[in-house]
């Protein structure tokens, strides 16, 4: 007999049918007894008349052959009854806390220490199903605009970007690094391509055991070409966003925010302003980033909004400054329930330009040979940005720390499960 | 005036239009010269009547306004004339190769030094395209199918699965390892959503220097749970192939081999046979593989084929054994072409069992803590596979080298560009 999921099961009444999965919960009353059996789509109620024949405890698995029966009162409107129960996987030790709540009650290191247990919560399983239809819908948006996906290396031989908080590895008796970002390699491949993105690991050794920040975290980068400025970015962002929304809410039914066909732009220094901040704040604290959303969601409605024209000195080198204004960033952040999720902006796109931001950067020339081979050989004006997944997911449900959203979470202290 | 592409010209006779792309290549003529310019769909051929107005070389970034004008002798049947042409971005030293052949010249080293130039080379580029369109049937296939994608920890507080071949690296202070694959990570989420996928960088430590060989490669993991044995996995696993491959040729029209939908099997037993080798060797040899996907492809007309029944001693310690002859596996390869594109099969799933096989290896248990937990609360059948995304695409377009197919290969000598 061919096994039916628990959604399936009011289709087919006073049929035998198999169903398979985990001991949810188990209920002894007093003229009978209930197996809640839970699969990947949902739960199953089973009636057990004999509660001696109920040998396994909660989790266990098992393969249920019964009769579907209408019953008002159970949940999906059936049950199973005349149940023949042979165990899969029997659990014979007690669970270290309960998944049958509406809530996981053990606290957050308890959930990661027992993360194979505790991502089984139906709670947790839909921050899952969110993550997979929120990557989902970021490809299917980019594709949809000729951007193509690529893999790049996520070992690199010298530590790029900023130099500090990476991590070290010994490859084969030399030293490499972890890559903390695709961005060199995504604009490499803007002169292939002209349009790419990438889902993958990023890696950054910050020593800082913050809600927010994770030693590993999955990014969602995109870098175009023959843009005018950073705005065709943030067009193609916003259009990016709106479509993770979409295909979130399509999948899971998850009740999403609106984004406006044009997200509500301010410039850093109407920011610090709108903040409350001094004039010479160089960047934008947590405190000013939540006052901002707050701003944008009291003046226009929109839960996300786009912070512009940074100064120069907090962004990197590779970022093309504003030709009106070159102290300013042609870069924005995008802010989202008042946190940044998403940094991005135009790049410089010359090689003379990229020899001059090095070398002011005090970066030796030779260590960035292969990345420098792209603008000594021609490429357009681009930009993109990079997406981080578990702060959106987060901010999208509300979840106050990104371990909450993230299956095998890595910071300072941990590196297991 | 918006940008068009050079695949649109044709549909805009007589009209002034604006492409933008590289000078893919210069030809000066007794009468005219011609301008042949690269975007990310094709290429457009500019007539310029007076070669002084040509000042850039090959390779430069340019926007072309100009006049398409119908000649069938032209690629696409129309040219661009009359061109206003602006420099986007100027290169003045020579190129290390052309990229203008039917075929980069370079030998593959130089071609690997100069990355961000060789990976403009139309074929190249072609590859590129083929490998996103597998990835992104991979995914396809496998939602159509319940499968939910997950991304898992790189980073891992021990060096499991063998031991051997894993790079060390400094977390925090203290020695962590980048993982070999999401084997463990997988297995757990099946306690969570029954059937899950991942596509990611794995990393191997392994100081071989061949054809088939990286230390990065992109794994394209699936595993599910409720299975009956490791037939079903190679059912699901036809399955996804089949949609890679018809993905692969309707996104890039390239000419792909049928996938039998059922594919040959043949059980290592036999295999050593058909291969000609002696009855106990314990291991099948890529010239063994070689043969054996030449009698698949004579006997049975497939270029696939799945050999299962590996002996137990050279498979992982979470291989389950073929119940009616446990020295044998219920594993399998598929070999494509001859050479081994994907291992999977059926895992362990009892506690009791990973307890025993742990420490037949004489594997600390501690060590593996939150891998166990899952098997410790319930866990059902289950079985998987990782596809090496390098190598499946290499056999498919017939690239000797895994490095020609992969953007920025990782070997033991080499970590950049």
């Amino acid at each position: 007999m061919q096994r039916i999921l628990s959604t399936e099961l009011a289709a087919h009444p006073y049929e035998r049918v198999r169903v398979e999965g985990w001991v949810h919960r188990i209920r002894r009353l007093k003229a009978v007894s209930f197996l809640i059996v839970r699969d990947a789509a949902g739960l199953a109620q089973v009636v057990v008349t004999d509660p001696a024949t109920i040998t396994v405890s909660e989790e266990s698995v098992v393969s249920v052959e019964a009769t579907v029966t209408p019953n008002t009162q159970a949940p999906g409107g059936v049950e199973l009854t005349g149940p023949v129960i042979r165990v899969l996987s029997a659990v014979d030790t007690p669970l270290p806390f309960e998944l049958h709540r509406p809530e996981l009650t053990a606290g957050l290191p308890a959930q990661l220490d027992h993360a194979a247990l505790a991502l089984r919560h139906p709670s947790r399983r839909a921050v899952a199903r969110i993550s997979a239809a929120a990557t989902a819908g970021f490809r299917r948006a980019l594709e949809a605009r000729r951007f193509v996906e690529i893999h790049t290396p996520k070992i690199v031989g010298s530590a790029t970007e900023s130099g500090a908080d990476v991590f070290r590895l010994d490859y084969f008796g030399r030293p490499a690094y972890l890559a903390q970002s695709p961005q060199f390699y995504k604009q490499m491949m803007v002169g292939v391509l002209e349009r790419v993105f990438e889902v993958g690991p990023v890696f950054r050794a910050e020593n800082s055991d913050t809600a927010r920040h994770l030693t590993q975290y999955t990014s969602l980068d995109a870098e175009m070409g023959f843009i005018a400025d950073h705005r065709d970015v943030m067009a193609t962002l916003t259009g990016t966003i709106a479509g993770m929304v979409e295909e979130v809410r399509e999948r899971t039914g998850y009740d999403t925010p609106a984004v406006p066909p044009e997200i509500p732009a301010v410039h850093f220094t109407e920011a610090l302003r709108i903040a409350g901040a001094p004039a010479d704040e160089p960047d934008l604290a947590p405190a000013h980033e939540r006052a901002l959303g707050e701003w944008a969601r009291r003046e226009h409605g929109s839960e996300f909004v786009y912070v512009t024209g940074y100064p120069m000195r907090k962004r990197p080198f590779y970022t093309h400054p504003d030709p009106a204004d070159p102290s300013y960033a042609n870069g924005f952040d995008l802010l989202f329930r008042g946190l940044e999720i998403v940094t991005g902006g135009q790049r410089l796109h010359r090689h003379a330009d990229y020899v001059a931001a090095l070398s002011a950067a005090g970066e030796p020339l030779a260590a960035h040979q292969g990345y420098l081979d792209a603008f000594r050989y021609g490429m357009p004006p681009h930009g993109g940005w990079a997406i981080g997944l578990e702060r959106l997911v987060a901010r999208l449900i509300g979840a106050a720390n990104v371990r909450e959203v993230t299956a095998f979470p890595r910071d300072p202290r941990r590196v297991a499960p």
